[in-house]
Formats: C-alpha cells, structure tokens, sequence
C-alpha cells in the first residue's frame, strides 16, 4: 500500500493540534485540543455505561467538538448522578481555561470501576496538564503516557495518506489498554485526529469501519470494559476533504484502517503480563463472520494462550477452540499452520495431521513457539471469509498484575 | 431435601454392578460392568468430535448398554479413520474378556487431542483394568482414579432417594475434569449409575435436566473440549421403577440433580491451579437464561478471577462482568453483596454503592476475599429468574499447568 507513509511523532504531524499530558500518581490527565473538528465515536457495548461514556455520546451529537478531556487511575464508572456531575465540573474546568464552549468538549476516563472520581487531585493534575499543551512529538508521547493504566509502553501512530486525487492528509492517533481487552474493545479509549475535513455523515462510517477490523479483533482476557471509547475527530488543517466516495476515500478508509490495527496491535503486544505476540489469520470461513469468530475464538483460549506462553505446540488446543467458536467447520478438510519470522509450517493439511509425535512437524513446530512472535494460519476450506485477530500469551504475570490491581 | 441420602463408598452403594481402574504412566482405563441398563448421555457441542463420542452416540442408540470403557491419556480426537478403528479394537477385548455383546459397549476417552492412540499399552491396562472388577468402595475409587487427568483428586458421590411412593433407589457416579471446563461441560467425563428400573423415555430427559443445572453450570477456563460425555445408566437391581410422573419422580430428579451439581462442584473445586472455590448466585433475572448468562459471565471473567486469587474486593470486575454477560440489568438497581461461611455483606444495594473506600463494607469485603470458599449473590430486581453457577480463581498454577502439558 504506497499510498500509505508511515510518519514518526504523533499528534505533532497534524497542524492546528495541540495536545498535553500529565500525571501524579496514579492519575493523570490529557488534553486534546482540535477546535471545531467533526467528530464520531465508538463505544462500549457493556450495559454498565460509565459517566464519562455516557456523557460524550451526547456531546458528539451535535458532530462537533474542539477538546477531550481524558483522565486515567479512576473509571467514573458506577458512581450514579455523582458521576455526571464530575464530569461536568472537569468539562467546565477546561472549558473556561481553554475558553472554548462547553458543549464541544468530550471526556472520557479509565481505571477502577465502582469509587468516587477523586475531583481535587484530578482538577490538579487537569491544570497542570493544559499548562504543558502543545504540538511537539514530547506532547504528544506525554498525551500516550497520560493515558496509560496497567499498559507498559505508550501507543501512538500516525500515518500520511495519498488521496486518489493526488492530494495529502495526515492521521494520527494514541491508545491506551492492556487487560480487559475483548472483542468489541475491552478497555481502551483511542484518540484519533485528522487534518481532513470529512463531513458528519462519512466520518461516523470511516469509524466504524476501521474499528470493526482492528479495535474488535483483538483479545487480551475476554473482559469487556465499561468505559471503551474510540473517538475520530478531523480538524480540517490540510483544507482537503474527504468523503464517502470511492474514488477518494478507498485510500483514506485503508489508511484509517491501518492506523488502527497499528494501535490496536501495539495494545494486543502489550497485553497484560504478555511475553508473546499471537496473529491469527483465518482463511476460506463460509462467511467473514465466521472468519472472525473462528480468529478471535483461538485467541482467547485461555489454554491455548497458557500453551504459547509455555512453547508447546499443542495444536489440539486451536482445533478446539475453532470447534466451539459457531463458526462453521470440516475437520477433514481443515489445513492448520502456524509460523514465526524464519518458518511456517502445517500441522493439519486438509484434515490430515502431519504433526505426530516425532514427526520433523512437531520438531519445527516446537522451535516455532519459541518465538516471540507467532502466527495461526487457519484454512477452513470452506468459503471465502478471512478474518485476523491479535492477541497475546496468558502468563504468570497476567495473573500477577490482576490479583494486585486495587488494593 | 430429606429424600436424599448422601452415601459413601460411590459406586459400591449399587448392585449388579462391577468397576475397576487401573494405570500405567499417564494411562489409565476404568471399566464399568453394569449388565442390561437403559442408558441415556449428553454430549460436547464442539464441531470436533472426538472418535469415542461418536462411537458411543451410536452405540446407546439402542438404549442399553453392559459396560462402559473409559481411558485416560489420549483423547483420540482428530485421529480419522484410525480413531474408530482403535474404539473398535478396545471395544472388542470388553467383549470377549467380559463375554457381553460388542454393541452393548460405550467408550469414552480424555486426554491429549491430536496424537494417535497408543493402543498396545492402552489394551495392557485394559486387561489389567478388567482383571480387578469388583464391588467394593476400593474399586470405585480406582475407576475414579484411572479417569483422571490434570486433576488433583478423584471424583465420587452416591445418594439413596426415598420415592413418593415410599420405595428407595440409590445413585452414584464418578466423573473428571478439571481444565478445559467450559459452559456446556468442558473436558469431562461422567458416569452415572442408578439401580432403579428407568424407561428409555424418562432416562434421557432425567440426564438432560441434571446436566442443565450442573455440568452446564461450572466454568474453569471457558475451553469447551471435543470429548465430554456424560452417561446415565439404570440397571434396575433394586427392582423399583421410576417413571416421568411428578408424583413419583420428582424426588428422583431433585436426587439426581444434587448428585450432579456434587460432582460439578468437585471438579470447580479441583479446577487446574485453583485455590479458591466460588459460588455464584444470581436472583431476580428477567428470565432463567439471563439468571445462567450472569451467573456464567461473573465466573468466566479472567479479571474477577484473578482478583479472587489475589483477595482483592474488586467488585467493579463483578458489575462489568454482568454487563456483558448478555443478560437484562438495570444498574440503578442491582444489589450485589459477596459472602464466605462467616459473613455476607451487600457492596452495592439497589443500585446504591455502599463499599466506597474506607468503608466498613470495603473492611469486610475484604475478609471475605481471604477466604477459600467465596459467594457472590447478585439480584438484578428484574424478575423471577435465578441460577447458580460454580467456578474456582485463575492462578499461577493454572497457567504453569497448561502451558507445560503436553511436552
């Protein structure tokens, strides 16, 4: 994809951006200021909303925001009326020192679930955060870092695309999470700008679109959170327009795709406790969906990912989870293989099992999960529905991180 | 229920019926002898079947079998042709050794999946198994011995149920799993025999009914395996008939029912790596299935598992769990409380939060998550639906065990 060029940076690649992040403690604070950008949104599906969920669904409404407010240490998750109020008073916050409407400032949070938003330390921090904002490649990994909970590295990306027009616009993006990562986003908050001008009904489809093949394909624990947002948000700097058109916009739903899987991948690596990186690639489902319950069932196999993290090549563990995945399945025709940077090699070719004991298969399969990049390549011989899912290894310190996290 | 007895000695409550196990290094084989009965089972719903599911579905087609051949150590799933030809071979030696009919014979296996079986040892400790059958509370504690496989202690329970009509029966059963124990059962074998006289009709709904409420209801991993099989055989030697009819067999199924959920308990319990056993109650679910999907959701949740493990009163894991489970909730008024032997204490009430930090319900919560054996009720104030379902924390161990098992 030549159209694509990846750019280093950040948020500092987009003009008229200025962003900032601080922290003390477990709290800290990142500010996003975009004035007057399009905006749309994905969020959790979980039926126990947070506050700040709730509330930035209503601000972005109205297609329009010029700030997001984003805290981490505290969900403001079940914390009832209470919840909405402190939000408002944090929106109010930013609103008066940036001197930008009320209404046009999003907000989102992450941490513990079910404790008061602790307003004073975070009014701090927010303060000290809008201080700092600016639009260098250190605001913008200061932004990443803000945000970060259990992750163990900031994630951002951004990327210039060519329009089939010829012209140029920039994308660029930072997430945070690391556990409870399941399909349809587990939790992480994803940050996304655009120097294009993309119009309200084509940036809700570009979202989702790029959410559906990158934020949802990947597991970490099956757990999905309360206060998952995605947020795409399109500032206009470049003066070019994108829109929903073929002709145009192809290369710019690739690009924006590519950034997400980018972000999301980079979530998936950083799993927690993960030691290992999984690809699964599914190939020939009866149905994209089937593809995609097939790849995200063998990523979120607790046995499989126990066996990945131990190096054991036992393949017994994807055939089943295909199996109980609802994805249609042939075990006689199934082609089963799995790979690292240096071999690929098959277990299961149609439904015949090369990989018996001793068989020079197991040898190179067991060298294989050695590695500490992995990949499944799955051929159901079924259809032409393909999918790939990301995940990572269940390991000691997974367990580790999750019996210490509040206390 | 005062129409249940527990008993000891498992399958040695029975008459006219014979048992034994036996092994050799990571294999071992249980027979049981059990002329004429009516049989009945329930399957796994994996789209991978192992060879011995398959086999024993056609077999008990004819509603009677006479013997039950179990090994342990080699699934013999995704084996081909080869894999029934193996079911054939060990179905033959009960045959002729026992001189019973080879149609009148089920088969059952658990063990590692995609190997072929290693038929020449495996008939060694067949015939070592078949030269040990007897009646004894010794022999029904080997048959649950030479089933097992990652788990750590054998599995068995019997009860007497005294009928409406007066006239007493008994039931026993063995059963084995301990990772891989998914909704819908899960890698686990389960053998039950009653001395009651059941028609073919009644055994199949009795099995079904009691495998809904038990097996259906634990959750280990979220893995669902190739080989379950659970069977209900009736060998009629106590002479006394029992029949779909409310007023007689009600007491029947409430025994059969609580001999299972003991089972299903047991192999929570012994989860792989488990330190900690939990319970979970959900009340006041719009319907039974949403009562299931809650209860299920809480006790899948690799997060409120590893807070388990870790004693961390996270109860926000609990809140997001339920969430997602699918079911109907309304978070404004859901009372959530967790409890041990010794103390019970509510964390949110109607909706209302009572263990923000410092709280003496935090304190308590707190306690309790020290505790080896954790309630959680839920009621969700929608309806009448409720469920139970059991589960154990995710630990250390669970993945150390998993990822160095088949190498």
């Amino acid at each position: 994809m030549d159209f694509i060029k990846k750019l280093d940076g950040g948020f500092s690649v987009i003009d008229n951006l200025n962003v900032s992040g601080a922290s003390e403690g477990k709290y800290g604070v990142c500010i996003i200021h975009c004035p007057n950008s399009t905006v749309s949104g994905v969020f959790t599906s979980n039926k126990v909303v947070a506050a700040p969920v709730k509330y930035t669904k209503n601000v972005i409404k109205n297609g329009v925001v010029s700030a997001v407010f984003v805290n981490s240490g505290n969900a403001n998750c079940f914390t009832g009326e209470q919840g909405i109020k402190d939000c408002e008073t944090l929106v109010n916050l930013v609103s008066k020192d940036l001197n930008i409407p009320f209404d046009e400032i999003a907000i989102s949070s992450t941490g513990v679930i079910g404790r008061k938003m602790p307003i004073d330390i975070i009014s701090k921090v927010a303060y000290d955060s809008i201080s700092k904002l600016g639009n260098t490649a250190e605001n913008s990994l200061a932004a990443a870092k803000a945000i970060m909970t259990t992750d163990t590295f900031p994630k951002e990306s951004a990327v210039e695309v060519t329009l089939k027009n010829g012209k140029k616009v920039k994308i660029a993006g930072i997430t945070k999470g690391s556990g409870m990562i399941a399909p349809n986003m587990g939790t992480m908050l994803s940050f996304i700008v655009s120097d294009a001008i993309i119009p309200a009904d084509y940036i809700k489809k570009a979202i989702k679109k790029a959410a559906d093949v990158s934020f949802n394909m990947i597991v970490v624990d099956g757990d999905e959170s309360t206060n998952d947002t995605c947020l795409l948000m399109a500032n206009g700097a470049s003066g070019v327009e994108v829109v929903e058109n073929d002709e145009i916009d192809s290369n710019f739903q690739e690009a924006l795709n590519y950034l997400c899987i980018d972000l999301a991948r980079k979530m998936a690596r950083d799993g927690e406790g993960a030691t290992k990186f999984i690809e699964t690639n599914v190939y020939g489902a009866k149905s994209i969906e089937d593809a995609k319950l097939a790849a995200k069932s063998i990523i979120s196999s607790s046995l499989f990912k126990s066996a990945v993290f131990g190096g054991d090549p036992n393949w017994g563990r994807i055939v089943s989870a295909i199996g109980y995945s609802g994805a249609e399945l042939n075990p006689d025709i199934v082609t089963i293989a799995i790979g690292d940077e240096s071999d690929d090699v098959d277990l299961v070719r149609n439904g015949e099992i090369l990989a018996f004991d001793d068989t020079p298969y197991l040898e190179r399969a067991e060298k294989i999960m050695q590695s500490k990049n992995i990949t499944v390549n799955i051929n159901l011989n079924l259809g032409e529905g393909k999918a790939t899912a990301w995940g990572c290894d269940l390991t000691y310190d997974y367990v580790k991180i999750n019996a210490e996290y509040t206390t």
